[in-house]
This record gives structure tokens, sequence and C-alpha cells, in this order.
């Protein structure tokens, strides 16, 4: 059974499917929203192997011709030779104004395909079939696509909508535990932002849902959607309010930057972190209970996501240079950073008024530099 | 005295000023719509020497702090290589969401800046103070952005409005007179695409134009602007009549890839010859008159625009060498090339029904392969 949402925003309008076993019907669902009979599949090593002949299948029977390029798997594809090679790959291809290109994969394969597809002939039509849970719920709708540069992650990009989006959780089975948590972290998030009740749902449901439950990750994933679908119908350019899709991500992006985009953290290991960092630092200035931050720690906790900075073989965090990524972040305006804060659970909000002091003194906690003062902080032993 | 024109597109308006000594009050006219005190300019060697320092006395008047690059002239830096340096260079400069990029140059530097603009933290406000007659006349208005690959020109890019255009005509006075009859040929299109009132005007007075009247310039620059105006406030993106803005572009582009996009033609000569053919296309369709081919042949001609190819030292002009190179032109659809023809001289109109026989025909006499028959080609000797 398949559901669908709309998401609305004029001429640029589209529908997000979300199901099992959908993969089979990809074609015929895109079908109606092409502009031509031919598609150009962008995917990576990992899925090629895993689910790309489903696709192709698909394809085939909804009449579709198709080519296609197999990049490989990692946040080091998010980059600007990547992205030269691709475009040049699509036009070598003899893609056209109205050939459609599909990204088949995680966010990674959507964010660059996304890019690809917004400055191939200056704009062809893009279909996301989100693979990974992460991009499901998060990346996949809302029309963000980017690249990373030396200076941070995503400051290259585009606002550029799909066409469509097509959710099968199905392909979540082949997930590794890690990946399934990373993007649980963002299905959290949705709670943590508007919603108390989803939040509340997760803390009875999220552990099976991480189990395999596939009806709870439907579930999941049809909330989550709905709820970026709202916030992105509200400022699709984010002017405004779209930023409170960030909750965690301000610190996120600082701790993956810091490490290197490596494999000590995950994009929603860094995301978890970080959300519990915007809470610990919400409390601190006296807007969020207690209570709160230390529910979000122990649904995160149990549910296998970070809670607390790993151990370092490099070099140790360090607070003054996390600082300096703030700084960086895209979300600064006049020099100044905005963060999510949150007076509880469902109640985020943005600001640009963080004291220096209270957030240098948060993360010296966190990176150990400094020890724990009362009630542990985020990045306190938990 | 500075004339103005709204370009009406919703949320992304914006206002054309034309006039002479526009410069000096840039600042001031671009102020109100900033969103912060911060630009960055982007300019290149040929403009720099010349109007950079009277702009920037313009930008500290108007109170707004600047930062910026000079590029190197020419066609070669609309490339990816460019494209990377100049996003990594506005990072490295700490710009930020609301830094305004002001592209001050020709096409070169209004379509690799405008296209930065639009990529960089996913777009940031763009200003266009076209320095050359073809950029104020054609690429500094309606938001298409773009650099060259292998493949062809502007075959990557985006649709991307600037805040504010200015054109300041006296800038004018610093072009060659070559320079000034590439962009000319670009004012000569409007006439010919639904403006026969104007051609018959630029017949009158296109010749003390390029000589220097000032007064004259003005008033083409004017209406070539409020011309695209309002064909981009009609079609956007290019869905459907925006296209006519192409007239002798396919053929123009085709001509400068194959030659290289080098010395031998520049883009205004090779739309110049690019409108010749289109409007002999359309004679031997039994489309155009055979007069308004004559009449367009001899004001190109008197106002020092080529109307045939000119001779290659490196290798001849190969009729299905160009023909190749529109079935990579972005206005291919479904493999089959669109033409913009004429009824003509003001009567422009798009046709994807073009015979390959006659189109080759016409092509075969301007290169020289085949004599010309009959009345002489767009090809043929003048």
């Amino acid at each position: 059974m398949i559901s669908a949402i709309r998401v609305l925003l004029g001429d640029r309008s589209y529908d997000i499917h979300v199901g099992q076993g959908l993969l089979a019907q990809a074609g015929t669902l895109m079908r109606p929203v092409l502009s031509s009979g031919s598609v150009f599949v962008v995917t990576d090593e990992n899925v090629e192997p895993l689910h790309l002949a489903k696709l192709k299948d698909s394809l085939d029977a909804a009449g579709l011709d198709h080519h296609g390029v197999v990049l490989p798997a990692g946040e080091q594809t998010k980059s600007f030779a990547h992205l030269e090679a691709l475009l040049d790959t699509m036009l070598d291809a003899g893609c056209e104004r109205h050939t459609a290109v599909i990204a088949f994969g995680g966010g990674v394969v959507g964010d660059l395909a996304g890019l690809a597809a917004s400055l191939l002939l200056r704009g062809v039509p893009l279909v996301q079939i989100p693979t990974t849970l992460l991009s499901q719920v998060d990346s996949s709708v809302g029309g963000k696509t980017g690249i990373n540069t030396t200076q941070g992650k995503n400051l290259v990009g585009s606002f550029y909508q799909p066409r469509i989006v097509l959710a099968d959780t199905d392909l979540l089975e082949t997930l590794s535990p890690r990946e399934l948590r990373s993007g649980y972290a963002e299905v959290v998030k949705y709670g943590l932002i508007d919603d108390p009740g989803f939040f509340l749902w997760l803390e009875s449901h999220g552990k099976s849902l991480l189990a395999g439950n596939g009806r709870k990750r439907k579930h999941a994933v049809l909330t989550s959607c709905a709820a970026k679908a709202r916030v992105v119908m509200a400022d699709e350019r984010e002017h405004g309010s779209r930023a409170l899709l960030n909750l965690g991500h301000t610190f996120g992006h600082a701790l993956e930057a810091d490490s290197g985009y490596g494999e000590l953290l995950t994009h929603g290991e860094a995301v978890s972190i970080g959300m519990l960092m915007a809470f610990e630092l919400s409390r601190r200035l006296g807007l969020c209970p207690e209570e709160d931050v230390a529910r979000l720690r122990r649904h995160l906790g149990q549910t296998g996501l970070p809670t607390a900075l790993p151990e370092r073989a490099d070099m140790p965090w360090n607070a003054e240079r996390l600082m300096e990524h703030f700084i960086r972040d895209k979300k600064v305006r006049d020099g100044k950073a905005v963060f999510v804060l949150a007076r509880g659970i469902g109640k985020a909000f943005l600001s640009a008024e963080v004291p220096e002091d209270v957030l240098l003194a948060m993360l010296r906690e966190a990176t150990g530099e400094a020890a724990a003062a009362g009630t542990p902080g985020a990045g306190g032993a938990a």
C-alpha cells in the first residue's frame, strides 16, 4: 500500500510517495510527471548491486529509455570534481532539456545529482528515489541540493525541487544498523521541532522501527515527510522558519567538518549530538526544562545514537575550533550565527541571541576541556 | 538622466536602470535592494583599470563594504575551473547569505558571476553592472547564467534573476569598434523578432549610434532592455516563447563552437551571420520575402557586421560538422533542433519542422562547399 503527500509550491508542486514494494512501480509512478520518455539514472556503488536491476525493470516496464552512471559511494563524492564529471557524462550521453535525472541513492547521490539536474542545460526534470532512511525523511524532500568545499558542507548548491519523490521503505532493509540509526536522528528531529506527539510515539516505537518493523517504518517516513513538506511549503528558500530544520545541524556540521567528514561521525550521529547540544544550550539559557533534555538524551541513547563526543585519535576536540565553524555556517547573518533553540520537546525556535560565553562553556564541557558542572551537559558522560 | 524599466516576475521582480553617468550613482541605486551593507565585486582585467575605481568610490559613498576579485578577460574564463576558484575565493572572503555579488563586466563576467551567486550558499543577492553593449542589451537582463563545457556554450548554468541591473551607457565609450559592433548584433535582433519599427529606426540611426552618439545609444539600450524584459516576463524559464531570443543563436553557437570560441568570430559576429542564416533559411522555405533578407544583409553590412563566414586558416568550414552542433544545442527536444525562423523583419517564430536537406543546402553554400544558386545565400559573397 502506497501513500502520498503533496508538496504545494505553485508550479513546482509535487508528490511524495511512500510505501513498501514501491520500487517495482517506480517507472509507472514517475511516467506522468516526465516530459519525455528518456531518463538518466545516477546511483552509487552501494546501491547498484542491491537495487539497480529492479529499478531498470520498472523503467523498462513503463517504456522509459534509460542511461546512467554509478558513482563512488561516500561523502567525498559531493565534490566539485564529481559535479563536473557528472555533468560531462550527462552531456556526452546526449541528455536533453526533457531528459529526467533520477537520483537513486542516499543523501550524497540526491544532493549531487539534484545539483547536476539543476545546472544541466539550466535545469532538467529531477526524480528522487531515496534509498536510505536519512534521504527518505530529509534530503530528498524540499529541493536543497549541494556539494561540499574545503570551507564546509553544502556551501555550494541550489534550491531545485524534484518532480516526484519515491520512497520505498523496503529498501531500508539493506542498510547497516549504523546507517539506519543515522537516519533516525532526523526522524527524531521532527518530533523535537513541533510535534511532541510524534516524539512520544517514537519513544514507544522507535526501537521496533529500527529493529525492522515495516509498518512502523512507513509511518515514521510518512510523518517525517509530511512534517518536512509543511516547513518547506511555508518557507521554500529558507528566508525564515525553514531554518528550524537545522535543529542540531549548526553543531552537527561543525562536528563533521572538524573531524573531516570521516568514519568517526556520520551525519546523523553528528546531528544526534548536535540536537542534544542545542537542548543543553537552551537549558543553560533558562529556556528548556531539564527533564526535556534528559528525555531526549535517554531516547537517543536507547536507540543507539551517540549523546557525547566520541574519542578522537587524531587530535582532541577543541571548543574554540568548533566556534570558528559556526561563523562559516550558511545560517550566519551579518557575522552572527543563528541557532535553533528549544523551549522543550516540540517547541523549537530560532535565535541569534546566544551569548558567546554560555555557548563556549557548554562546548568546553562537551569536549571534555572543562569538567561538567551541576546537571551533566550534552557532552558529559551519560 | 537615468531611465528605468521594471521586470515583473513576482518576488523576483527588479528594475533595469539605463543612463549616462550612472556608475557614479551605482552604490546609491543598489543600496535599497540589498539585504546587507556588504558586497563582493567580480570584474575582469579589461574593466578593472578603466572603471573599477569609479565603482568603488560609488560604493564607498553609499556606505557599502566591498571586497572583490579581478578575473582574466575572455570567454575561456567561463569554465568550471574558474567557477570553482571564484566560489572558493568568495567563501574565503567571508561572503554570507546577505552579501551581494556584483557582476561588473561584460557577458563573461555576468554569466560566471551570476552562476556563482546562484550557487554560493544556495543563492546570494546579485547585481548586474554590464559594461559592454552586448551585456547591457542582452546577457545582464533575464537571469540566464552559465559556463561553457567541451560539448558547447552555456550547457551548464542556472536561471537566477538579479536584484537590479545598472547600465551606464557612458561605459560603452571604452569599447573597441569590434566589441561595440558585436553587441549591436543583439540590438538588431530585437527589431527582427517583433519590432519592425525599431529595425527601421536602427536603419536610420545605427551608424551614428555606433559612431558615438550617447543619446541614441541610450535609446537603443533602453528599447532592447524593454524588449528583452517583455519576453522574459512572458516566459522566464524558456518553456516556449523566450526561445525567440535565440534568433541567430542556434547557427551562431555552432559557428563559435566549431571555430573554438576564438578570435575568428566574436559572439556578436557569429550571431550576425546566424541571423542572416535564419532569414536565408526562412526564405528558402518560402516563408520570408527575399527583400527582407536583402534588407537585413544590407544593414548588417553597413554597420560593419559580417554577413558571410570568414576565411579559416586552421580548417575549412564544413556543413555536416555544423549540423552536428545543432543536435547538441539546448533547444533540442527529443532529438529535434528547434529553429527561430522569420516571416519577415519583426516576424520571428519557432519551428521544429526544418527539413534537413534545405538546411544542409543552405549551410553548404554558406561554407562555400556548394556554389550559390539563384539569389545569393547567407554565405554568398556580399
